[in-house]
Formats: structure tokens, sequence, C-alpha cells
């Protein structure tokens, strides 16, 4: 690892892993600072409460390791103490259900970050795979305003591209795309055109360049690289204050198995909406795991990237956005 | 009353009153022979299980003047009996949250109609207020389906325009309108244009022309020669076999009062949609009571109808699409 890494305050804002201690472990060996632990993608109000309650144990168990984190300064803290902080962040709204009273509930229990929706409509706007984009609904402006005022970050990565844009201009702060690649590299429905990118960087907004293989230019052929590719177009769109890093890790999740077929189905439980819960999908090989953040560094050092800008990307823009969005 | 209005089968497909036995002798006065009781608005799943209870107490107490209605023939058999037959209607799918498997559930508790949403969007597609119509999602044309084989008839009367026309081409059974106006008399929002009621009419559905003032030519100074005036126009456009009546009678709820106040809120809780709740709305003078549907059907002779034409209107219409989509 080099010296750099280890100074620097990295920042993973997006996995879906199934935590345990050995996972844990592992993002500590890796440097890792903070990560948005965002299993939630179609729970109802008590699913929510649920993840709450999972993460409230698995932190008591881990607190030699890990630690909650609720404000950027506790990710700071996590830094010095050499723990792995964990941010709650969701991929979908849907534990609000039809109260928008229920952000700011969230926001009480420590949920920092959710996602507009997860794929397909809710009641705020269109997930990416609709055929139609409703763009942000009346009651949507009324959500991205609860947000903003509980301290919610908003999270575009699987929204529709029209409700993506009206969300960015309707809101009064600016908003993430924590986990998402570019469709100039690779014109696949996930990713993202350059102007989604672009709006959400002028509103002071941050992309996190996803690990998402069949996103990346060569798939599930990738390398470390090609990770490092996908940044340097983002950043030749927006500028480095833009960039940082959502991994999408999904670690011992079984593949195929009963959580991804759950999460590949609209609800949780309607038709399956992609092949990727049971697709064979790796992460770019040299960044497969947590413990293999410190070869990201050393890519971007071998491009002669300034240390400036690398302490941005690896999570000084995160600290920027989460500082906005969070107060 | 005339001979024919008490012969004939009279069904009113949409009414949101707060029944009691006062009214339920009205409407038995009125020679009523089933109504749809609409009350759910916004309500989640407990709220519609707590409808279902609440009809289940109302109707046991007053077992001798009206009584649940699960089919046809029991419309027929509550004809016979003098009573008033309740139709488990809604307003909204909210109940069923998302899991498409409750619409079957409902119908086992009785519930034969569901507006596919009130006037906003819901995961299944958008209401008449929203600015952009996503049409029919992805979890909607699931719904649809769900629907026709759970045996719960399609309401459309609050739902867009894009939405409603995507949900009678996908929808496999006919659907209905319950309570709309022709925006081709009055262009309100909440009226639809001639080329929605052509569509339900050519897949065998039906409109019910509503009372709701607002939606008549001449607005709160409407009678009832303007409620006919309504009929004939959706007829001249779809034919005598696809017009009806949903009054929107909403007896017993103060206006303005906590109910309509909720009911004007997006989820009930969110921001105010419309001023119906608490502007001065009436129902056309002579028809504003249950007691006084025979004056529809004096206006209907009055004008010349072939008495095969009136009892279409009254209730024949409705049963026969009851028949075809409650199987």
């Amino acid at each position: 690892m080099t010296d750099l890494h280890s100074r620097s305050l990295v920042i993973d804002a997006l996995q879906c892993s199934d935590f345990n201690r050995e996972l844990l472990l592992e993002a500590q060996r890796g440097g890792v600072t903070a990560i948005s632990a965002s299993s939630v993608l179609w729970e109802n109000f008590r699913g929510g409460i649920d993840y709450v309650i999972m993460w409230k144990h698995k932190l008591a168990e881990n607190a030699d390791i890990a630690m909650p984190i609720r404000t950027p300064a506790e990710i700071k803290r996590a830094k010095t103490e050499g723990k792995v902080g964990i941010i709650f962040g969701w991929q979908n709204t849907s534990p609000v259900e039809d109260r928008l009273e229920y952000f700011a509930v969230f926001k009480d229990l420590g949920v920092n970050i959710m996602q507009l929706t997860y794929n397909t409509q809710n009641f705020f706007g269109a997930g990416y795979l609709e055929e139609r984009d409703s763009g942000l609904t009346g009651f949507g402006r009324e959500a991205v305003d609860a947000m903003a005022d509980a301290g919610i970050m908003i999270d575009l990565s699987h929204v529709g591209i029209q409700t993506s844009l009206d969300t960015i201009a309707h809101s009064r702060k600016p908003v993430a795309i924590t986990h998402c690649l570019p469709r100039g590299l690779r014109d696949v429905p996930r990713n993202k055109p350059d102007e989604v990118f672009r709006a959400c960087a002028e509103k002071g907004g941050v992309i996190g360049t996803s690990l998402f293989a069949p996103g990346l230019a060569r798939g599930n052929d990738a390398r470390v690289a090609d990770v490092i590719d996908a940044m340097e177009y983002t950043m030749d769109l927006v500028g480095e204050d833009h960039v940082a890093i959502g991994t999408d890790f999904n670690h011992n999740r079984t593949r195929p198995g009963p959580w991804l077929l759950w999460a590949n189905k609209d609800k949780g439980t309607g038709r399956t909406l992609t092949e990727f819960g049971s697709a064979k999908i790796t992460k770019p090989e040299g960044i497969r795991r947590n413990d293999e953040f410190p070869n990201l560094t050393a890519e971007m050092l071998r491009r002669g990237w300034s240390e400036a800008r690398i302490t941005k990307i690896l999570g000084g823009n995160w600290m920027r956005l989460f500082a906005e969005t969070w107060a």
C-alpha cells in the first residue's frame, strides 16, 4: 500500500455486500475509511427499520474495527481510529412508503443517503428500466424537498434520465450519482449519458465510478486500468472535483442466489427485470475485493495524477458533498 | 317513481359517501339496486382491510335493508328482496402496496372494483393531475394482468390520459370509467377527451356519467337536464351500450372537513392537489340525493328514450361489464 493511499480518506459510496467481520477486516486491510452499506432495494417501512436494527447489532459486535457514520467528522474519526466507517445508505426510498415525514424519521435513525428509486417507477419518479420516464412527479418534488430538509443525500444511479434531470433541476442541494459509468464509453441502459453527468456536476454533485463490469468498455474482461479509464472519461467531462468511487461490490451474495434474484424482480416479487441476477458478472481484475483498493491508487499514481487529484477522487469529493447534503 | 324506474336494476358505480342507515334508506326509497361504495383513496394494506371490516359491521347492522354484492346474480337478488346492494369498489390500488398477490387477497375479501390510481402517480401509472404521464408502467402491466386474473374490474376515472389508453390497450378484459364527464362539453382536466371514451367503448367498456358539477357544462348551476345532456353527448360518441351512471355522491362528508381535505392531499398527507376539498361544489339540482334517482329516469323518458335504452343506462350496461370482469 502506498503512503498516499494509507494517508487518504478512502470512501466507497456504494456496496450492497452482506457484511460480516471478515469483510470488514478486508476493508480495513484495504485502507477503506467509509462504506455506504446500501443493501435496501425494495424493503417497506418495517424492512427499513430492520436494516437499522441489523446494523446496530453488527456494529456492536464489531466495535473494535467498525463504527457508524452520521457526519463527515465521524469519517475523519474512523480514519484516525483505523476503523471502517459504515454509512447508512439505501438504493431506494421504498421504506418511506407514502409518508414524506418518514424521511426525517429514518434520518434520525442514521440513514444519510437514499436513491430516489431503484430501477422502476415509484411515487417519486422512474427507474432506468421503465420504457417511459415519468420524470420527477409532484410527490417526487415534495420528496426531494423533504430529503434536503432532513439532510439525506439523493442518489440517482439507477434513476431514469428524465427523472434524474428533473431532480437535479428541482433540488436546492447538489445530488450524487454514487455508482455509475459513462454511456460514452459503453452504450448500455444502466450507464448514463454525458448530459446527466454534466448536469449533476454543474449543480455541485459527484459521480462515483462503479466497478460494474458490464458497464465498462471491456465488459467482464475489464481490469483496474479500465476503471481508471472510466474515471478519466468522466473527469474530462466534469472535472476532478466531481468524480469519486462507488464500487457496487456485492460480496457474500450468491450468484445466482435468492438475494440477487429478489433484487432483480420489480418490487422484489414482480417480473424479473434483467439477467443480472443470474448472469456471470465479475468485477475488474485487480479490484475485486475490499483489500484491493490500493490497486486503484497505484494506477492513478502510475498515470501521473497529482496527489491533490487522487485524494479528491478517493474520498475528498464525497466528503465535500456529504458536508453539503447531510447538514 | 315511474313504473319503469321501479322495475329496473339501478346501479350507481361510484359513491364515496360515508354510509349510515339513513343514507341506505334514502337509496332504497330512490329505487337504487346497487352502489359501489368507493371510499378508499389513499389507504395502505391495513386501511384496505379496515374498509372490509367496516362494511362487515355496517352490513350486519343493516341486513334488513342492505346486502353485500359479490356477483351480478346478487345484484338481481338485491332487487328481488328490495335491498340496497353494496359493491366493494375502491378509487385506488393503494392497499395493494407493492404486492401483486394482494389483488387476489382483496378479491377474496369481496373487493370487485379498483381504480388503477387516484389523481397522482403510483407504481402502476399516472393520475390525471400529474404534469407528465408515465403511461402504464412495467409493474402496471403486471397489475392489469393480476386484476384480470383475480376478477377485479379496472376503473380509469381519475387516471391520466396516456395511462388510461395504455391500460385499455394492454388489458385483456374491458375496463370501466365509472364516473367521468366528457371534455367535449367542458374542458377541465378531470373530464376525459373523446379519444379515451372511444377507446374504452371499443374494448367493450362502460363510461359512467358523473354528477360532478364542475365538470358539467353549466358547472354549479347544472340541473338534471345537464346530466342527461352529458349522457347524450357520450352516447352519441360511443353508443347506448357503453354509457351508465356513477354519481360521485359524497354524502356525510363535511365540506370543508377532515375527510375531503385528506382526500385532496397527495397520498393523504402531501401537498393539497386541488381546491375541491374546500370549494363549494354542489350536485345538479334535482339529483342531489339518493332518493332523487327517479328524476334521472323521468328526464330520460321525457326525451323519448326507449325503455331498452333506459334500462341499459340505469344498470344493464354495468351488469354486462360486471359479468365480464368479475369472473
